[in-house]
C-alpha cells in the first residue's frame, strides 16, 4: 500500500461509481478500489422496465450493456480497481478493514481500508408468500434480473404485477408494450399510493385501464399457486389471479447489514443516518446511495426515498470528501416523475396528504389548463395541484399529470423549493412561453395566481 | 357617469384586456370601456405565423376567431364595454378627456375618464423600401395583416421573408409547410441575432438550411421590384431574390404618439416610462403592455423587450391599480423560446453578449447531453449554455437549443434568476429525473456542476 491513501467502496451502482470518480478527481494519489457483489457495474437500474418493454432500441444490438455507463475496463483506465463477484462479508471498523468473499474463486480475503463507503443500496422486498422456489416469480432491481424475467416472458401470455409504485407500474406499461395480458394487484385504495393525491392517482390509473391494465384494487395477496414447478396464479382475499409469470414490485428496504456490523448508526427510517458530508457515526466509515437515508429541505426531516439522481449526488459528495475535500449534501426536496404509456405524472416537496401529515396548515388549487397553447395543434390537458402554506404563503409542493413531457415543468417548482421560495415568488417568475411551449401564463403560473388568493 | 368611476383603456389585446378584465375584477362598480381602433380584440397575435402554417386546425372550421381568446360580446357579459373601430385621435391629460373617432360611422366625440390605460401595443416597422403601393408586400402584427398575407399568399410560389427574428423565423417554418419556395434575408451575420449567442444561432440556421430555407445573411434590401401593381422580387446589396410575396419582419416600434400627446415620458428605450404599478408620470395615466418598458431583474436596467406574457401581467396590474388596488410589476428576466420546425430554442436572463455589453465579468460554460437517458428511445441532444458573474457565481443567464419540448426547462433558470440565485443553487437543485424525461443528471445540473468549478 505504501503511503497512498486506501479507500473501499462496498457497492459499484450509482452511488458507489459516483463516489470511486470524484475520489479519483480529487485525489488522484489515492488507492480507489470497488467492489460489488454482482457480475455488474454502473447500470441504470431505472431503465430496466424499460428495457423489458422495448423502450432500449440498442438492447438488441448491445445486449444489457446498452444499460451500462462504465464498464470496469473503463474505470479501470482511471485508476480506479473494480472487482466484481465480491462480496463483503464482514467489517472490523476498529481494525479498518473488510472480510471480503471472492465468488468466483471461493476465496475470502481481508483488505485494509484508510476511509469505507457503503453504497449498499436496497433489496426488493419479497413477502412470505413470494419466498418460493416455483419459477416464474420475479423481482426487478438489476440486470440478473431483468434478464431471468426476459427468460420467464418467453411463452407466457398472462402477467401479474403485485405493487403499484413507480417499478410497478412501469412494469405494467412494460407488459402491455409486450402485448401480454397483465394484472396489476395493489394493496392500497389506488396506485401510486406513496407519489401522488387522491385524484392524481386515479388520472394515472384511467390510462392503465384504457390502455389494458386490469388493475384491481386493496387486494392482499395471500399466495401462490403452481404447477409443475412453476407459478400459474396468485391467490389474493379477493380470488385468483391466473398468472405464467409473477412480478413482486412491493417496494424495497435499505441494505444495512454492513453498516450495522461497522456499528454504523441507522436512522429513524432504517435507512443509514450520516451528516452533510455523508460520514457516519463510526469514523472512517460514510454511506451514500438507496441504503442512506437523506434530509428533505421541505420538512427538514430525514427521510428515505431511494432515487437515482439522490444517490449519484450523495456519491459524488461521499467521494470528495473520503478523497480529503469537502463537499455538502444538500438535501432533497423529494421531486419524482413517471409516465404510464402516454400519460406523465411527477412531484415535488410534499402532497397535500404528506403535508397535513406532516402537521402542516396547508392550502391547495387545483387547476387543469392545456401543456401549451389551446388553439395549436396536439394540445393536451395538463393538471396542476400546487399546495403551500396556509398564513405564510410558503411553498410546500406541486403535482402534474399531462402528456409526458409536459409534467416536467415540475422543476421550476422544485428549484424554488430548494431556496424556501414562498407562491408569489412562482407567480412572479418570467417563464417561456410560445404558443408551442405553454399557454401565455404557464398552468404554473396560473395555479399560482389562484393559491395566492387563497394562501 | 354618475359617481362611478370611470375607466378607459386604450388597446383591446393582451394588456388592455388583461386590464380590463382585473379592473372590473377589483371594482364591480367601476365603468370600464375598452376602445379598440382595429376589428378584433382579445387575439393571440404570437399565433398568427402558425396559423399561417397550419398549425391552428380550428381555423378551418372557426376562422380567425379560432385565435380570439373573449369576444366583445363576453366581455360585455362581465360588463366591460368594448368600442371597435374607435381610434383615439386625441388626449387632454389635464382635462381627463379623449378624442376618439368611430370609423365606422366616421364621428368624433369626447370620452372622459378617471384613469387611463394606454396599451396601445407595437407597430412592425416598415423601412423606407417597404413603404409601397406593389401588392403582396406585407408585415404580420394582427388579425387583418394574417388574412391579407393568406389571401396574397393564393396562387404564391416565392415568398422572401426580410427579417430573421423570432416572427421572421416562425413565418419561414410556415412558408415552408405551404410548400412554398422560401428565402430569408438576414442584415446581421445570422439569424436569432438579439436572443442568442453566435454558435446558438448556427444551429438554428442550420436547421432553417435542413428544412430547406434559403437563408442569406448580412444582405440588406436596397429596394423592391414589382410588375402591374404587384412585388416580383427583393433588391438587396448582394443581388435580386425572386419573390411573389414579400414579407416584412425586421421589428417593432412602441406605439407612443398618444402618450406624447399627454405630455407622458418616455424611457432611454424610446417605450414609455412607468413605475412598478404601471404609473405614468401623468396622474391618472397608466401604460402597459408591448409599448411600455419594463424592469431588467438581472441587469436592473429598463428594457423593451414586448413579450405576450410581459404584457398580459402589465395589464393585469394596472387594471388592479386602476381600479383602486395595490399590485405590483415584478419585472422580468429576458425569458424567450421559440422552435423552427423540429427544433426549439429558448433563453433567459442575459446571453454571454449581453453580459460582456452590460460590463459584466462573465464567464460560461457549453454543455451537450440527450433531452432523455440516452439509451431510452428517441434520445435528442439538447446543449445548453449557461453563464454567471465571475466571482461571485451569481446566475446570470442560460440558452438551450434541442427538441422543442426539452428547452422549456429553461424556465427551472428564469425562476431562480427572479431570485437573483447563484450556481450553487441550479446544481443543488432537485430536478425530475426517470429515463423518459432526463439524464441522470439533468443537462442543466451538468452546466452549474461545469459552471461552478469555473465561475
Amino acid at each position: 500500500m505504501g503511503g497512498k491513501t486506501r479507500l473501499l467502496i462496498v457497492g459499484g451502482v450509482a452511488a458507489g461509481m459516483s463516489a470511486a470518480s470524484r475520489a479519483r478527481r480529487q485525489n488522484p494519489d489515492a488507492q480507489i478500489v470497488v467492489l460489488e457483489r454482482g457480475d455488474w457495474i454502473s447500470y441504470a437500474a431505472c431503465g430496466l422496465p424499460y428495457a423489458l418493454g422495448g423502450d432500449v432500441p440498442d438492447l438488441q444490438e448491445s445486449g444489457w450493456e446498452a444499460l451500462v455507463a462504465r464498464t470496469p475496463a473503463q474505470m479501470r483506465a482511471r485508476g480506479i480497481s473494480v472487482r466484481l463477484n465480491h462480496e463483503v462479508t464482514g467489517v472490523d471498523a476498529r481494525a479498518g478493514t473488510l472480510t471480503v468473499r471472492d465468488r468466483e474463486a471461493g476465496r475470502t480475503s481481508t483488505e485494509a481500508y484508510d476511509h469505507l463507503l457503503l453504497a449498499t443500496g436496497v433489496s426488493p422486498i419479497r413477502p412470505e408468500w413470494a419466498v418460493t422456489d416455483l419459477a416464474g416469480v420475479h423481482v426487478l432491481k438489476s440486470i440478473p434480473d431483468a434478464q431471468a424475467i426476459e427468460a420467464s416472458l418467453h411463452g407466457a401470455r398472462r402477467v401479474c404485477i403485485v405493487g403499484g409504485g413507480y417499478i410497478g407500474l412501469e412494469l405494467a406499461e412494460a407488459m402491455r408494450a409486450r402485448g401480454l395480458s397483465t394484472v396489476l394487484l395493489e394493496r392500497g385504495d389506488d396506485v401510486a399510493g406513496r407519489v401522488l393525491d387522491d385524484p392524481y392517482r386515479a388520472l394515472m390509473r384511467a390510462e392503465l385501464e384504457r390502455r389494458g391494465v386490469d388493475v384491481r384494487r386493496c387486494q392482499s395477496v395471500d399466495g401462490l399457486h403452481g404447477n409443475a414447478g412453476r407459478v400459474t396464479g396468485v391467490q389474493t382475499d379477493a380470488g385468483r389471479v391466473q398468472a405464467d409469470v409473477v412480478l413482486v414490485a412491493v417496494g424495497v428496504r435499505p441494505n444495512v447489514e454492513l453498516a450495522r456490523a461497522a456499528g454504523v448508526r441507522l436512522g429513524r427510517t432504517g435507512a443509514v443516518a450520516v451528516n452533510a458530508r455523508q460520514e457516519t457515526n463510526v469514523p472512517g466509515v460514510s454511506a451514500a446511495g438507496d441504503n442512506t437515508q437523506s434530509l428533505h429541505r421541505v420538512t427538514r426531516r430525514q427521510v428515505h426515498i431511494p432515487l437515482a439522481l439522490s444517490a449519484n449526488r450523495m456519491g459524488r459528495v461521499a467521494g470528495v470528501n473520503m478523497a480529503g475535500g469537502d463537499a455538502r449534501f444538500p438535501g432533497i426536496v423529494g421531486t419524482g416523475i413517471f409516465k404510464v404509456f402516454d400519460l406523465g405524472a411527477a412531484r415535488t416537496g410534499l402532497t397535500q396528504g404528506e403535508a397535513e401529515a406532516a402537521g402542516l396548515n396547508t392550502v391547495s388549487v387545483d387547476v387543469v389548463s392545456t401543456d401549451h397553447a389551446g388553439y395549436y395543434r396536439d394540445a393536451r390537458p395538463v393538471q396542476v395541484r400546487l399546495t403551500a402554506e396556509r398564513g405564510t404563503g410558503r411553498l410546500l409542493g406541486a403535482q402534474l399529470v399531462g402528456a409526458p413531457q409536459s409534467v416536467k415543468r415540475v422543476d421550476v417548482v422544485a428549484a424554488l423549493l430548494h431556496r424556501r421560495a414562498n407562491v408569489t415568488d412562482l407567480f412572479e417568475a418570467d417563464l417561456a412561453y410560445a404558443p408551442p411551449f405553454s399557454t401565455t401564463w404557464d398552468v404554473l403560473l396560473v395555479a399560482a395566481d389562484r393559491l395566492m388568493r387563497q394562501a
